[in-house]
């Protein structure tokens, strides 16, 4: 099983141009970590003036290199990039590693340079890392092209858009000591090849088991979310995305010429793909780190256990912040607890095995079993003492070392054999201590911090929630069909190069399934009478349909709760007055009377163009809601219903959607199917650009779409 | 300069009562950690079998004891904690540490015991601290009396709910390694001496620079709110809270049987009292670290240096997250960044001033002393590499070592000579490199990750604030008074053992400077002429007036929109008519007529009492923010002009107070007022127990006051 980058990702001959005998340059850099970090394979450095640098034959061109070349390691001059590609494709090579700054991160000169030099590659087919990179390593042939030594190995991909932010990962599982990484690289200006390719040749990398990335901006989103899909269910891709403000942004548009969209799109349609989002960079590798060893969470329920009470508190509210659930223990657990600590403060959960009596570490392995083995538990977390024990054997005796590792292994076995999380918060974490490393080398993440251990077990929640949702979705594909009369009603717009109006903007969305409420277009005040009648006498809301109007409020051009013929009449011609007053020239169709809207919460749907991602859904609360708190969720269509149920599960408000103030609750359900019909339809009409229901009106059985627009690409 | 508890927690002579030969023993380690730290005094070990421990003389029982003993160590079971007290007592002892749990945390009994022992100590004057402590460390006298030796020695006070959030910051600090501590101990139950006492003592302690505390809960709030208000000018009181979600309010409970309060009044009442409150435990001993250190900061805008993108976008994020700002450096400085500089990413801020060159070390000092004296800076922020640089002479050169400390040293200098914060942010932090340990040692902090480094400027841009807040406070003090004509309102309200009735709360009001629209209390339906004549024809609002009605809208007692006397009439009858339809005995003291509020943003504004910290005053935004988000903003009376501004701003949809769907801004130097009012009201009326203002309609110049309840305690 090989990937179509294999050899360019873990190549077995590399030819260094531009390979110096000067220690300070990268051209020698590059040379001496191949050997140093001993790649296996054969290195052929290029330089017509040395005969051999550091021990190794120097060849004066690639042209002059005896065998075919898989990754050819650039480290001459942006200048001379497009000649070095050239003699790249000309030699067969594979792949080019670009070093060299100054392309389109740089200047308009770079970007054309970067479009040549592109241009050359696709020519020949070699595929280019970078450029701009940083350099690369990849464990699987000990491929240290990144240009400091002693990578230590192990099971994660690193893939950046920032070369320091990589190196800070670096130095952070250097530090951590117990982990490792398969293969790092940074993107460099993705001039070639992008985040979605790497992430799909390490998904399927044997040696890999999780990968992390720094992302700035995707240049091709859709293709991510696609390779990602793929990909997380197998294994956790855990991300921190920047443009959650837009001084960020602004900080990462100078930096890396990446474009960064509105981060609530970029979290919705992330978490959609199954990618684990992380909220600071700080928990970019703990949380990898734990996801890798842990085994697939099954719900949020989480167990706490300690021998005091003030981390049992931290650990608590923090765990309540994540949204997760510090369910009670069973009775009978209960019960085997206090037989085991009969002077424990606690033992519901959280367990506090503390009470007066010194502690005992046996406490933790006895106890973390009979935790684990109860069905109102998903996973557990150790806070406090744990991992410390082992320091003072004059307080808890010689052996205390061996108990304490002991109970490490043991609570790995028991992780394992259950199929829950667990983690460690010990005070003694920076000590690493014998019984942390054999927790640890067991396969139980440990962590410094309460928070950060919590925001492991959270972010663990939250991939067995996405990976359930995605099997899910597999096996209820959409099919969205084009309905002649609908496409009828798209193709008249286009054809006279205008949006839709609002009786076609209904039409469709009845044709394809969405309950409407009957409408009657009135073209003259005289209809008033028939309107009435044909609506059943309720109370009516009357609106202009013009392809001229935009805002129908803003010029009059809306009338509400009409009782009756006359009144009907009367809002008929006000309506035509105002808005003939604002646009003379206005083209008005007629205007629509429909039945007022039972009272219900106030929603707004959507389908949006973003730059990154294509067209997204968006659902919402409307009113103050959306304006004053941009409380707005998005997907990617086409959405699936479960995709549509966790949207709605992700409004802020959740209060409102609940019944407040005398409102009804909102059918999740109803609305959930709307939104899927909505994004089938804009997976069928690609020619709309944007829909936009708003207000829908959800009621506790049902909605009511109040008011629909659909803009045509181009119109 | 001595505070009154000098002799307790810094002693001279101490007892253990207790002291033990079996080294397992607390009476054992008491006594060894009091040697091994170096204890600065005389210690008289009390037991009545062994003649000495340790090589430290034994006496029999405190009563031989030839000298005044400042503190006795307390290392007996609970059950004789009464008797030890009284020997204290009787001897004179000034101080006890109650080391035993089993007191008002485990049961009734234990209570009662506690209840007893404080008795005792009370009538003799001895200073309780405990009981259900882990003991105390004072580096004063090098008084180790907490069990574990070695500590390390510094400027940070600890004083925690918690023996185990003690130890762990302890272990943090030591990890750190540079900085150390000159106080901790764990409150215990508080019995006597509570945190607002010994912050008050700390406060004095010349030792102490800043004081951190975890706090589950106080007994006397006022008491802490008053210490801290004096205190926190001079040093940082860096304090986490627990009681920010249900679940870890529930776990405290169960820990320390301290009450924690509703997390928004805890918020806002510590601000208010200067009190820097962290929402990640794990920020409590980096923010408090870096505070000391820091100048105080005049702003909240900050530079970002480095020389590369990735964490200059996520500090640039992470800042504007903070309510910090990035703001641009003057032309001069840029054009100076550029000279040093010419290949510079960007020099506006952030300045990166990596640009496909090898970075320099050199350019962080003068690139940093231009960014200090800037005049649109307040603070500095370097991410990435600085202090790393040592690490790899080869490439940077055999000086570098030097040369980066010495820009470390500088960089201090220059924080101190411009009086503005700096911090480094570096990958290398773990890895205490020299460069970095001469920079902490010259007085500047570094931090491993970008998000902890950027959340303690945002502590000090919050510290500086709440200075400059208390420091105009001061100048400013409320001076309520109570007069005759309201006096008589609630005293009659109270001898009729009822709440104020809605005209009487608009007469307080009104007599307190509020400005209230007028009013027609109309006592039958033919009042409706007199009373559309008096209010000047505009459009009114009827409401029944009754000390039985609670919610009046909910028995039809109210009315709005009502034009001309008939219309006004028949709203009167139709209030009382349904009134007594769903109240027959109410009594009906008439119907309260009022001209309709203009539009505007509904606001809410109340007193409430707090279990914890006494009457509170609150502001929130109205209508769906208070019921579906808890919009709301708290601070304890008497509450000045600038507190009043401030919790405006910390409502959270401050969209709503700009102006947003057609509403006007709101005025908010005019509810400023209004709150600077009815914080005087509740003050001049210690009586009402609550007072509701809701809604308050606030406009583009003022407000109306809509609808008011005063309730009396006890009515």
């Amino acid at each position: 099983m090989t990937h179509p980058l294999d050899p360019v990702l873990y190549p077995r001959t590399v030819a260094i141009i531009g390979a110096s005998k000067d220690p300070a340059k990268r051209g020698y850099r590059a040379l001496k970590t191949l050997i140093t970090d001993a790649f296996d394979g054969r290195i052929f450095p290029i330089n017509p003036k040395d005969g051999e640098i550091l021990g190794t034959r120097c060849y004066p061109s690639l042209d002059a290199v005896p065998e075919g070349i898989d990754l050819a390691i650039v480290c001459t001059a942006a200048a001379t990039t497009p000649d070095m590609v050239e003699a790249c494709g000309r030699n067969g090579v594979k792949g080019a590693l670009l070093l060299a700054g100054g392309f389109g991160e740089a200047s308009e000169a770079g970007r054309l340079l970067e479009e040549r030099t592109v241009a050359i590659a696709r020519r020949h087919g070699v595929r280019l890392i970078g450029p701009n990179t940083a350099g690369m390593f990849t464990a699987r042939h000990s491929c240290n092209a990144y240009g400091r030594p002693d990578i230590p190995r192990g099971p994660l991909a690193l893939v950046s858009n920032s070369a320091n932010v990589l190196r800070s990962l670096e130095l952070e599982i250097r530090f951590q000591g117990h982990s490792g990484i398969s293969a790092m690289l940074s993107v460099g200006n993705q001039a070639d090849l992008q985040f979605h390719e790497y992430l799909d040749c390490f998904g399927d990398d044997p040696d890999t088991r999780a990968i992390i990335s720094y992302i700035e901006g995707f240049k091709d989103g859709p293709a991510y979310l696609a390779a990602a899909r793929r990909v997380s269910p197998r294994k956790p891709i855990v991300v921190y995305a920047v443009g959650r403000t837009a001084e960020g942004k602004g900080a990462a548009r100078s930096h890396s010429g990446s474009l960064s969209a509105d981060h609530a799109v970029t979290r919705g349609v992330l978490r959609q793909a199954g990618v684990v989002l992380v909220e600071q960079s700080d928990h970019l590798f703990p949380v990898a780190d734990a996801l890798m060893l842990f085994p697939p969470m099954r719900g949020c329920r989480v167990a706490v256990l300690s021998e005091g009470g003030g981390p049992i508190s931290i650990a608590a509210e923090t765990l309540a912040q994540c949204g997760l659930e510090l369910a009670t223990l069973t009775p009978q657990t209960q019960q085997k607890i206090h037989a085991i600590v009969p002077n424990a403060t606690a033992i519901a959960n959280p367990v506090d095995a503390g009470g007066g009596t010194e502690p005992r570490v046996e406490y933790y392995g006895s106890i973390s079993k009979l935790i684990l083995e109860d069905p109102n538990i998903d996973a557990l977390l150790l806070v406090g003492f744990f991992g410390g024990y082992v320091t003072a054997p004059t307080r808890y005796g010689a052996d205390v070392a061996d108990t304490e590792a002991a109970i490490g292994v043991e609570l790995a076995a028991d992780m394992r054999r259950l199929g829950k999380p667990v983690i460690v918060q010990s005070h003694y974490a920076h000590l690493k201590t014998s019984s942390l490393d054999a927790l640890r080398k067991a396969g139980v993440p440990y962590e410094r911090h309460v928070e950060t251990a919590v925001r492991c077990l959270a972010h663990a929640a939250e991939q067995g929630q996405m990976r359930r949702r995605l099997a899910e979705a597999e096996t209820t594909p959409t099919q969205p069909v084009r309905l002649p009369a609908a496409n009828a009603i798209v193709a008249a717009a286009r054809s006279e190069g205008r949006d839709l109006l609002e009786p076609e903007a209904r039409a469709l969305l009845a044709a394809h399934g969405v309950p409407m409420a009957p409408s009657v277009l009135m073209k003259d005040a005289g209809d008033a009478a028939d309107a009435v009648a044909r609506l059943g006498g309720v109370p009516l809301a009357l609106k202009i349909v013009s392809r001229d109007v935009l805002h129908k409020s803003d010029v009059g051009g809306v009338r509400l709760d009409l009782t009756g013929a006359a009144a009907v009449a009367e809002a008929f011609d006000a309506i035509v007055r105002d808005v003939r007053a604002h646009q003379p020239d206005a083209d008005i169709a007629g205007v629509l009377a429909t039945p007022m809207a039972a009272r219900g919460v106030e929603l707004i749907v959507g389908v949006v163009q973003d730059p990154q991602y294509g067209r997204v859904l968006m659902v919402g609360l409307g009113g103050v809601f959306v304006e004053a708190m941009r409380d707005v969720v998005f997907r990617a269509v086409p959405v699936s219903k479960a995709d549509a149920i966790e949207m709605l599960g992700e409004i802020r408000a959740q209060a409102m959607l609940e019944g407040m103030r005398g409102l009804p609750a909102v059918d999740r359900g109803a609305i959930a199917d709307l939104l899927v019909k909505v994004s089938s339809l804009a997976i069928a009409y690609p020619e709309l650009a944007a829909i936009d229901l708003n207000p829908v009106v959800a009621h506790l059985d049902g909605y009511a779409v109040v008011d629909s627009r659909m803009l045509l690409a181009g119109a």
